[in-house]
């Protein structure tokens, strides 16, 4: 293949950013303030890594003008580094050649309809009533049920499995392992054992959106499941039934939430957080890892539940005294009011 | 494919149940009272939303006598409306046809034997010694290892993997992304390394039973781990290996439970609650959500763990204090010794 | 197939330890001290099963010297009867046979390298660039994405993914439904919605690594994420982008790493227990179930976070009081001044 490659000066006119040193330098690649290269391009967003400017070796630096004075070679200057890395960086991601067409070992019902441009992959299973659309890639080992459309642009990267009535907005990239559509937990008991409650409805996943790998969206009981888009599902989340996620929210890794619990817009869900069933959480609400959500939230803000992390055998005299915390609180008052009747 | 219908009176007779108003409507689906229209069924359970019964355009609503005063339309009266819709509901299910045979993608072994009304998926693979059932149906991708057994009626969705030496009794129904049978987490330490244990017990998952989407369930290390029978698992479980689930216990997404440990009947796990190795459970013991059991539970009842959440600045102020409970009790006692000697 | 069978003498011989009783016992498998039969063998490692030693029905117990007088019959001494268990257990495994060569099946980029003592199962999937060195095994549906190698001697037992520039050492071994390689879940807030930030690192896991069931790893934003050897992860395990960890740690099922973290050497991290990103644990750091790591960890040692399971009721009033904490400290040490003032 041929080499990725742009010059300084080529890299500040398509991103629109001012440059300071050497335009003509080229750069071929990424690298870290601590391990980039005199090719590389670096970026300098945390102040947590501010110290290793002075000695980067990367051949230009995405930083804030802030910053330019310690850089020791070329930069470009950003109001968010962050963001101009991102979209600089995505210039040098080579991704897997997906050829137009269907790969012979995939198997295709005859009532599924498949965009002549997109690309269906080794051993994927495309089930009836099923709809692939223009430019959509499907990697190996997907399978796209029953009644589940794929949006234009959309990616699959692997092993990706629509059960039934799903359907992905347009670019939506969904990582290996998901699975979206399959039957919410829903579960009626008769007398001395359970009944299931069949669920009827689908899962709408809105355009721009992103799901991790392992992560499970189960589709509705009745109504549908439903991602707004552009939100951002990280790896093993689990979304129950009926849920609600309002556009541009974002979740960490092993995020859970019950089932039609409403989450607002622009929320942020720490990593293991839960949020119960049937609660709603207002637009720009942040809940921090490990937490569980046990009443809506009306208030945007951010929220916590748990305790510090301490050394074992100081953590085991503390949690004791936590099973005593109401005498405690009794006990206390007791006292004041002794105080005050003297 | 034909429309499924039936009229009121048709759904009161097949049921069982008392009906008001027009027993003639004809109902072709389900919606919720909010959304259903006239030719759609739906239920009031959950007193919850019982506020949406007097202004529901539903054709037809499953509910208590109780509620039957305030539905504007025709109604269902049930003692339970949540069994009595969940079985109504049923009728509405369209289940991917699955025709009886083995689909010419499919990898079946010789020493494999599948019952002639076994329906196995597009790309599945069989393996020696294998036991599909008697109308058993197996989506798209799925393995069934070596001495594995598939038990009439069965259904694994789609991708689900039983690893080697696992039983599922009838009826069972597993969900994409499921793997049973792998190995349990079995290490000894010697000296500066890890040895593995070879796990060399089997599963055996009871009739009945649900497993959901990517959840996991390790074969014992010598003895089986065992689901008895109506054991409902819901996502992204973790079962260890020769834990011992008793009949009729669900958990919800996420839920975990240790090595060798022993779950009773009628027990409800919830969301993100884990179980450590070794303990027992007796029957009927529910676990709220996120709560982790660290001793073994011998009365049934309710129990948790956990701190409410708070507003994070609010929060971290009394997390901070938490560090120092046990100091706060004894400065409580102490000021309880000396108001007591005054 | 023919049995697996030795003597008691064999054994003892084989791994170099002494035995009582009769020599000549053959044994064919092993079972618990509660389960096995006069052709099994058993150990006794964990006093918590000691009183099961007098009862034994085991052909040969496997147990230190202290424990050899209450053994009925045939015994293996062993100073650290866990591991000699194991090792001798290894005996009684059978795995699945692995033919070396290619399923006709498997689909094979032509840009791929294989050894010709490899064995790729059915419905494998290998893109260009991959490499699979000697005596590497692959079970059905798995995928070796761009630019990946699987080292000798490797394992992948069924459904594995990799999904770009992943390097297994030698002998790693990956059990079903792993996803390793997946993008990091970098995203950068631009204004009103995010943009993805390209993960271009890989993956690179040491020799003797073991990945469980439906574990994700993420492959690095711009360095790698790290296993080094004899790394150990159990089931449902989230490893983010650019984690390193250190040789000989083990996790627990559904524990997980947020990005950038360094967990150290012989870590012992705890099911469903979390680390926050960017943090640093030592070596031999011990991390409790279920607990969150909210700093960095200088010191080695065992540490924990949560507080104790109770009886809803009992919990539910000490989890009140908690909301109230900081004002507890406040009021508790207004009257310890008022008791100085007096």
């Amino acid at each position: 293949m041929n080499a990725i490659q742009y010059t300084v000066a080529d890299l500040a006119e398509r991103f629109e950013l001012t440059f300071s040193g050497d335009g003509a330098r080229v750069i071929h690649g990424v690298g870290t303030l601590a391990g980039a290269g005199p090719g590389q391009l670096s970026f300098l967003s945390n102040s947590r890594y501010a110290a290793q400017l002075a000695a980067t070796r990367a051949g230009v630096v995405v930083l804030r003008e802030e910053n330019l004075a310690e850089c020791p070679g070329a930069a470009l200057v950003a109001e968010d580094p962050y963001v101009a890395y991102a979209r600089i960086a995505a210039l040098f991601e080579r991704l897997p050649a997906a050829p137009a067409g269907i790969h012979p070992s995939a198997v295709v019902a005859t009532g599924a309809q498949i965009s002549a441009s997109a690309s269906i992959g080794p051993c994927c299973v495309i089930e009836d009533g099923a709809v692939i659309e223009d430019g959509a890639v499907l990697g190996p080992h997907c399978l796209i049920g029953e009644d589940c459309t794929v949006g234009a642009q959309s990616r699959l990267v692997s092993r990706v499995t629509l059960v039934t009535r799903v359907t992905l907005g347009k670019r939506v990239l969904v990582h290996s392992g998901a699975v979206i559509g399959s039957d919410g937990f829903g579960l009626a008991f008769d007398r001395d054992h359970w009944i299931k409650l069949p669920q009827l409805g689908g899962v709408r996943i809105g355009d721009d959106c992103e799901i991790g790998a392992n992560t499970t969206i189960d589709r509705g009981a009745v109504d549908d499941t439903v991602l707004e888009e552009d939100v951002r599902l990280d790896n093993q989340i689990q979304i129950a039934h009926n849920v609600h996620v309002g556009a541009h929210t974002a979740m960490a890794g092993c995020a859970a939430v019950a089932g039609s619990a409403k989450i607002g817009r622009y929320c942020m869900i720490g990593g293991n957080a839960g949020v119960l069933g049937h609660l709603e959480l207002t637009d720009r609400v942040t809940i921090t890892a490990k937490s569980l959500v046990t009443h809506s939230i009306r208030e945007p803000g951010e929220y916590s539940s748990g305790v510090p992390l301490q050394d074992n055998r100081q953590w085991r005299k503390n949690a004791a005294r936590f099973k005593h915390l109401d005498e405690f609180a009794r006990r206390l008052s007791a006292l004041e009011k002794d105080r005050n009747n003297e």
